[in-house]
């Protein structure tokens, strides 16, 4: 399918949908779970500079702010519109924000094209009203957007936290799984550039977010969850441009024909052939992502780490046995095991023979070190990172170190140009999160186990080959 | 290869393993972080009700307990002897213990078959010494066993906390991950029955220990890491013993060539053809599982949960995108997405017109519930698993149900004979396990996303088509 031509304006819809000066929140005012309130709140508690205008003609102010019956009563000018109100509702006020000149409208309601005929007619009335007026529409059936640096987040379900951390990773989506009411952003202290929930996309998509975030330069990893594509052929050729410059990281369900059933009916979107989707993404230097689990993984290697410069892997293990399943999953996954020069096995024999092989077994040589586990383990990390023949490294941080990890990593911040991902094996999960906090705060990414690390690896590599291809 | 003949007596050695009446601890009796100091701590700790015998000869007592300076001057019977000196030593000792008549000895030291020629010599005199006395070995180079009903655990290394909690899970393997100085076992309430490393295998392997799980009736379930089978015909007809009364998971590592080469160094260990693997595991009857993660989260739905009785399986979301994940992994994973009956569908109506389909959306009639989400939730399940076509369920459990849970899903608890594994989605990690933590209190095995929860079921559901083979 091809995408719909736009109104010659609507080019500045994007900018206003993470950079607004004025947000205009159209819904109920009463104190709920959901709704109008609790946008508007967010927006106040996440420090939103902007201007805030309440729309909803019950009430005369809320939240310490002037409330106005319609969009079109607001005598300023408005930049982004949020509305939740029923989808009848929805067309009545799409024409009053085209007629206001809004720049763009975050439709969160729900019953559209995913729902019903009926609901289908209702979103492209709401379509083409906006359409003739310029005006851009995320959604329907969407949380909307966050721009964390700006205090800007629209979701109207009650977030736990009041506190997004800043960073450079872009995440969209076509699930509300995927925004800070569902994921612990503050605990994990997990680094947003921007989210975008696309919802129905009845016009705002992945390849306007791919033209936006791919310009954008707080955003240093783009991850996509995308049930359907709706251009291919204009999304692959934007894919082209965007990995040139950064990675783009995309889950695409609908692998069974079972799950491209349930997708009709969540956003009413057609999914195509996954083989077909395979192939294409590989050529265009898409880095497919298997679960949403990776998804949100993968993208801390990109952001905090350099690229491999070739796919040696090196592995730096507590347990044998975990050392045999990362290597397992690196052959797997197109990294290969680094063959550790005379140097680097002189260097770690000389801490304890055991030492010398890749992986690198922590394990039996643990017990020596007593209390010097920490600069022993400095060395043993340096040795590796040496190695010219080690492009990327897996690591164990032994919990034993968690109050020697500045001690132990600080030192490594500037002087590795490898990749590395580290993991924190661990008898306490509260303490495990803790010390994976302390050494992303330094810019090592952490994952639950030697896999998902060297999986993280080997997703960095896949795109430095893409890179080489492409520059 | 084929295993060893044993003596006659050898028999009484592996019950000894995990229930000794007395237990000498012959190692360093100083305080550190390894050591014998910290195995005979732990017993004492963990509330061992057997006899603790120290063995130094160079202390008198420690711990408050006296000291023996060999396992001959104890002048009491000894069930299971725990040491872990210079591999050098390790000859004499098991000369000692064979000579006292121990039953069973767990060597802890390293540097036998895994590191050299000469420790392959250590480990054969050792081997033959105990094979004549009929003294049977774990090990060498294994943190040994626990099991928590008797306060037993043997590990040298500094365990976190002191209590493991008791189950039905038994878990085997060849790496120092899976234990409780590694494992969250205080934190997560995982049930442990018996946990046994192999290590080396040189005497005690995975053919004793499923026979001795096998009829042991405090295990449900039985998780297997082998790097190694060292008789691959006698282990698969022992499986198919065993599988008639309960599960087998194994996790074998080994898929790659490279990997077998890392194996091969860590514990001496010659791994065989992966695909040769895959089909005689089948045949037999094996639940085979992909990752350590997975080896540890599926025995969870076997511990808790009554088996499906067919493949059809419903999937509860608080969002559309996570359900067609859900569903795209059932139909890898050979479920069936169960087509609900049309008065399960008119009940799901009845509270919600958009409920009424496979998977259940619960996200776009949150907003409605407001007050009323325990009843509601409680209702939409009991529906759902109600219905003849459902033979087990993924259910999503929303965080604003943290404080009802005991509500909704206690009366689940007895009413239910669908096999039921949940996911908590959360903005807040601690929150979300401290929801598991009691789900998975009244029975319910949780997961971290709907994908986990789904493959557990679909293992949950391979398993039952063995026992309906070959029961």
């Amino acid at each position: 399918m091809r995408r719909p031509q736009r109104h010659p304006r609507a080019s500045d819809g994007i900018a206003a949908l993470f950079n607004p000066q004025s947000v205009a929140v159209i819904g109920s005012l009463r104190e709920a779970l959901f709704g109008g309130y609790v946008t508007a709140k967010h927006l106040l508690d996440f420090g939103f500079k902007g201007k805030i205008y309440p729309v909803n003609p019950q009430y005369d102010t809320a939240l310490g702010m002037k409330v106005y019956p319609t969009v079109k009563d607001i005598p300023y000018p408005v930049d982004l519109a949020v509305m939740m109100p029923a989808a009848q509702a929805v067309p009545e006020i799409i024409g009053h924000c085209a007629e206001k000149q809004v720049k763009v409208a975050i439709i969160v309601s729900d019953g559209f094209a995913e729902r019903s005929e009926e609901g289908a007619r209702l979103q492209r009335q709401v379509e083409a009203t906006a359409g003739k007026a310029g005006l851009r529409l995320l959604g329907p059936n969407t949380i909307g957007v966050a721009n964390p640096a700006v205090g800007l987040i629209t979701t109207p379900y009650r977030v736990l936290y009041e506190k997004i951390f800043t960073g450079s990773i872009s995440i969209c989506g076509q699930t509300g799984l995927i925004g800070p009411q569902n994921l612990p952003l503050e605990e994990t202290r997990y680094g947003i550039s921007k989210i975008c929930d696309f919802g129905n996309k009845c016009d705002i998509d992945e390849i306007d977010l791919l033209e936006y975030l791919g310009s954008d330069p707080q955003t240093r990893v783009i991850a996509m969850h995308l049930e359907q594509i709706r251009d291919g052929r204009a999304f692959l050729k934007k894919v082209r441009e965007v990995v040139r410059k950064k990675p783009v990281l995309v889950l695409k369900p609908g692998r069974t024909e079972e799950s491209k059933k349930a997708m009709a009916s969540h956003t009413g979107s057609l999914a195509g052939e996954d083989l077909v989707y395979d192939s294409a993404f590989r050529q265009a230097g898409v880095i497919r992502v298997d679960s949403l689990a990776e998804l949100l993984d993968f993208p801390k290697v990109f952001a905090y780490q350099p690229l491999p410069a070739g796919n040696g892997v090196a592995i730096i293990t507590i347990s044998g046995g975990a050392g045999v399943m990362g290597v397992d999953v690196a052959a797997q996954h197109g990294l290969k095991l680094a063959r550790l020069s005379a140097r680097t096995l002189d260097a770690l024999a000389g801490i304890a023979p055991v030492l010398a092989s890749n992986p690198v077994d922590l394990g039996p040589a643990l017990p020596a070190y007593r209390g010097g586990l920490a600069s022993r383990f400095g060395e043993i990390v340096g040795a590796v990172l040496g190695d010219e023949n080690v492009d990327c490294v897996g690591i164990a941080c032994p919990w034993g170190l968690r109050s020697s990890l500045a001690e132990v990593f600080g030192p490594l911040v500037r002087r590795s140009n490898k990749t590395l991902a580290v993991w924190v094996p661990s008898p306490s999960l509260s303490r495990a999160e803790e010390m994976a906090r302390s050494l992303e705060g330094m810019g090592f990414p952490t994952y639950p186990d030697c896999d998902t690390a060297v999986k993280a690896l080997a997703a960095a590599y896949r795109y430095s080959l893409v890179r080489s291809k492409v520059c």
